[in-house]
């Protein structure tokens, strides 16, 4: 039987087969995966190619899709068309199966792209006096069986103008299973999501090209809500407490992140109206407020939240503006705060999956916790975090120009600034290290109190002039009043006090979730370090301080916004999407302050020192 | 084995039944049809009684349900509960299974009502240490498993506070599958539906109550539109010509019907935000214009609507006020101007079941046609309209106050006025009137030619004066300027020939639809007149001038408005909804315009006498 040459451009790959084989197949054997979700029927129209001689007569299936000057072309669909002779085939980047390296900082998945919006070309017949299908039905024929269309009778009521405006030839948008709009001519590669993170802090958005999955712009600003209250409870406060205080919370979120959606969109020139879709992420408390819901269950024990699973919400009804008939997927909650955002870090870490004892720890404002071995998962929430983001101490700030980052002592006090500018004050990781750096040297106790200057020990001789007296009680001073050319930046001992209560509440979570186990901290194989704390954090500072546990440094990992990343990989994998359902009913939510013995473990968590004891 | 008198209160009916048989059975046997669509499982909580003495302890199942103080009163599910003694059982109309017959004029259905909205009362438990499900999962769990929240937060953005400020007493609100509402307390009761007829001239809306099917009140308009012309065609060029024409027809019939909803709610002392759901009528043009969508595919041969099927859409956004999350189902079209209107005189009169021969016509503005035989369906639409509703006839109005509604000719002209007043006009039943008579009288020929003074028979010589020529032609006096105290009220020679040219159309429909099944209008066991007109009308000049075949008294029925009995019936009954989804389809559409041999009809069924030839 005579064999032919088919090569594939762009690529130029080249692959000989037997006579009668369908271009879909060659591809294969040239490495490629042309999409044919269909399985090869000629329905679904995923695999155009187009051809340059030596294929046969284009079937039934071709000749409905495409037009007579399309034909004429060498349009084909890949996987009806057979070789019959030399062949040179162009394979436009839409028809190839897409697998994508989604990174973020310090952790990455390699992934099928299957967005949850899907473009698709058509080129249907017009009516006739023996074809006088509405119109609506011309289009539903053309789709997928189980393809309806939107409610929204706006969405469709230029149907009949759109149809006849462009010859027929129209690109469909289909949301799920839902067909969301209908627009003129092919618009195939116009589509874009957004994921979006709220933090309690900071709120980030990633905005994604839905057809290949990759970010186009991230911009990120802060939490409005935080002029409210700068942790969860304080705004829960102002939800119930206030009157329309839900609704303006709510609002706010809202706004913000419709003025995030017109940045991201205008730094990468895309129109809102190509934004089909936002996956967003939260702890529980924020997915109420963006989603206006009463937060008043999560206002007392038992801490219940109103909804747990992820939510599919009409964009325009939370005012966000882009595609008309553009939605929202919230990502499901777990229970009590631990909300999508950590169903994110553990999409994103593959927590989920069989494999060794793991635990995340997402700092921000709350820090949550997840442990995990063989798919078997428990998590909890601390109020921890403010005191990580510089609320609660005194010269706290976060972690921008001004800010002390990094701290040494040596006898001498050695610190690094953030930018071109005198110190303003102390963020997370300045803290860890200046608080780690006093129990080094003595002048900070393993149980936490800052000596007075008559107390210390001789080797702390020479920063002795530094323990002063204000009105608040004891500090050490960091940099002097002729350093910051202002006022000193001076760590209290309520400041201290502050990260050991922070820092605590981590470690007894850690240890109390692992107890569910049967485990022990050293059991870890691996601990993730997520949010942008974890990223900027000095380890063996936290290590010296006792707020992760004391592993070897190969165990212990920074993956950056892994909640973020998290929405990033809902939006661009419908999968993913449906094991982050999977994933938030699976996790076991586990209240702290419930758990017999959480107080002592508290307490004994406290201690400056690593941990577990290394006796 | 003993046997105990159970007695049913309020209707009095006593039963004897064994010992252990359920409520239910005992209702049953005593003539009540308790609703238990659960299966009896205790699941639905569809039977709720109230039971003095005499039954067994309540089930794991009524104790879900019921609270400690309303199992002390007696409550019980009736399906749970078995007889262990002589009891009294006290059945709310709640419980109850009603078949109601739905009535309009000439015409009713006796029908189980099952309204697409449900409302049912629920006692939740409140959450514990033990029990920290969601609010949401503690209602979903109780409600049946396919039940999905409604995806607008909006509408479950209060349940947390809701279950909070009821003790955990609410009713669900439940449209299809979906829980739209949460409402605190027992709110079963108040519950209600719209029905509406978008006429292209009249829109009338029915206010009914949900659980029992009966009509609060009726209101009625003309519709808006109507100031952009009197027909279907002038409506779609002003759509599709009038910079915003789309918009402002759109706006106006939506403003028409939001306005109707609030008259029928404070005629029947009925909150906007108790009525949850509204089923629409209407032609195919007023289907597009009250959706908004574009009538551009109506313009033109084939005449392919953009939208076949019924369409659910939340009533906001049509911006009609009823309750926050309710619904608008809109019933499906058939194919050209034949629209839900028709799908709702199908259903109304039963045409889709296996019968003999029979036909509708259902003559508003559009004049609509269907004939039916086992099942076989066929329906066409004819421009014919306006004349029966005074358009197009020079002195023509509707029936209203001043209107000439009857008229009879032997040798003097007699006449009948509408109201205390003098005539201004006629009415489409005056026209049929006055030209049947004139035939008869030998003024006006069969052709149609009204006769010259000169021209006149010896029998006609009385009404010799009142042939006059006017600037527009010849003309007929009905009423002198003596008796109107205005100008006289003239028949013209034009206004014969509209009427020739609507009634030839409906007539050539409806022999040209015989056809298809190979019947003549003899064969018809029953000709039903639909819409106002058809009430009206004198059956024996319809018959004398050919508008309707002429068929012996007992075969043709008057059924008033007939859409409109169809849009209360799939407001009532979820099965006569999916009814009318499949007639719409089944249902076949014949454009009389393309039927070879039409315009010979046409031209032969202008013929003012009766048809089909009684030779």
């Amino acid at each position: 039987m005579p064999k032919f040459t088919v090569t594939f451009q762009p690529s130029g790959a080249t692959v000989s087969v037997r006579k009668g084989v369908t271009i879909v197949e060659a591809a294969t054997a040239a490495g490629l995966t042309v999409a044919a979700p269909c399985g090869g029927l000629g329905r679904c129209g995923k695999c155009v190619v187009q051809v340059r001689s030596g294929a046969g007569r284009p079937s039934a299936a071709e000749q409905r899709r495409f037009s007579a000057e399309e034909l004429a072309e060498g349009y084909r669909l890949a996987c009806q068309a057979g070789v019959t002779g030399e062949c040179e085939v162009f394979v436009p980047e839409t028809s190839l199966i897409h697998r994508h390296r989604i990174v973020s900082e310090g952790i990455g998945r390699e992934i099928e792209i299957e967005p949850n919006v899907e473009k698709m070309v058509w080129h249907l017949s017009p009516p006739s006096k023996d074809d006088t299908r509405p119109d609506l039905q011309r289009l539903l024929d053309a789709l997928d069986d189980d393809i309806v269309p939107v409610a929204d009778p706006e969405l469709l009521r230029d149907l009949p103008n759109t149809l006849r405006g462009s010859e027929f030839r129209v690109t469909s948008v289909v949301w799920d299973r839902t067909l969301l709009a209908v627009e003129p001519g092919d618009t195939t590669h116009d589509s874009y999501g957004a994921a979006v993170d709220i933090g309690t802090t900071t709120v980030v958005l990633y905005l994604c090209h839905l057809p290949t999955g990759e970010v186009v712009s991230v911009v990120s600003d802060l939490n409005p809500q935080a002029q409210y209250g700068d942790d969860v409870i304080s705004r829960i406060t102002v939800a119930m407490q206030q009157e329309g205080g839900l609704e303006t919370l709510h609002r706010a979120i809202c706004a913000s992140i419709d003025e995030l959606i017109g940045r991201a969109a205008e730094a990468a020139g895309v129109a809102r109206a190509q934004i089909y879709e936002l996956a967003v992420v939260g702890n529980t408390c924020m997915h109420h407020l963006f989603l206006g819901v009463s937060p008043q269950g999560l206002s007392a024990i038992p801490f219940t939240p109103a909804f747990q699973e992820g939510r599919n919400v009409r964009a325009a009804e939370l005012g966000l503006s882009i595609h008309p008939g553009g939605m929202v997927y919230v990502v499901p909650n777990i229970g009590g705060f631990v909300g999508a955002d950590t169903v994110g870090v553990i999409i994103a870490s593959e927590l989920d999956q069989p494999d060794a004892p793991r635990a995340a720890v997402d700092i921000g404002t709350n820090g949550e916790i997840v442990v995990a071995r063989d798919s078997q998962l428990y998590a909890c929430s601390t109020a921890a975090g403010p005191a990580f983001e510089g609320a609660r101490i005194r010269q706290g700030m976060r972690a921008a120009a001004g800010a002390i980052d990094a701290v040494s002592i040596d006898g001498e006090v050695h610190y690094h600034v953030i930018g071109e500018a005198p110190p303003r004050g102390l963020c997370g990781s300045g803290l860890v290290d200046a608080v780690a750096g006093l129990v080094r040297a003595g002048v900070v106790t393993e149980s936490g109190r800052l000596l007075g200057a008559d107390e210390l020990p001789p080797a702390a001789e020479k920063v002795k002039g530094r323990v002063v007296r204000n009105e608040g009680g004891l500090g050490f001073v960091l940099a002097t009043a002729e350093e910051t050319g202002a006022e000193p930046v001076t760590l209290t001992a309520r400041d201290i006090r502050a990260l050991q209560l922070a820092k605590g509440a981590i470690y007894a979570g850690i240890t109390l979730l692992l107890d569910r186990l049967g485990l022990t901290p050293r059991d870890l194989e691996c601990l993730l370090l997520a949010g942008a704390f974890g990223n900027y954090i000095r380890r063996e500072s936290a290590i010296a301080i006792g707020l992760v546990p004391d592993l070897p440094d190969d165990r212990i990992r920074s993956v950056g916004n892994a909640a973020g990343l998290g929405a990033r990989l809902v939006l661009s994998s419908r999968s993913l999407r449906r094991r982050a359902e999977e994933v938030s009913r699976r996790v076991e939510h586990v209240e702290l302050s419930e758990q017999e013995g959480f107080y002592d473990r508290f307490a004994e968590a406290m201690a400056l020192r690593p941990l577990p004891r290394s006796d």
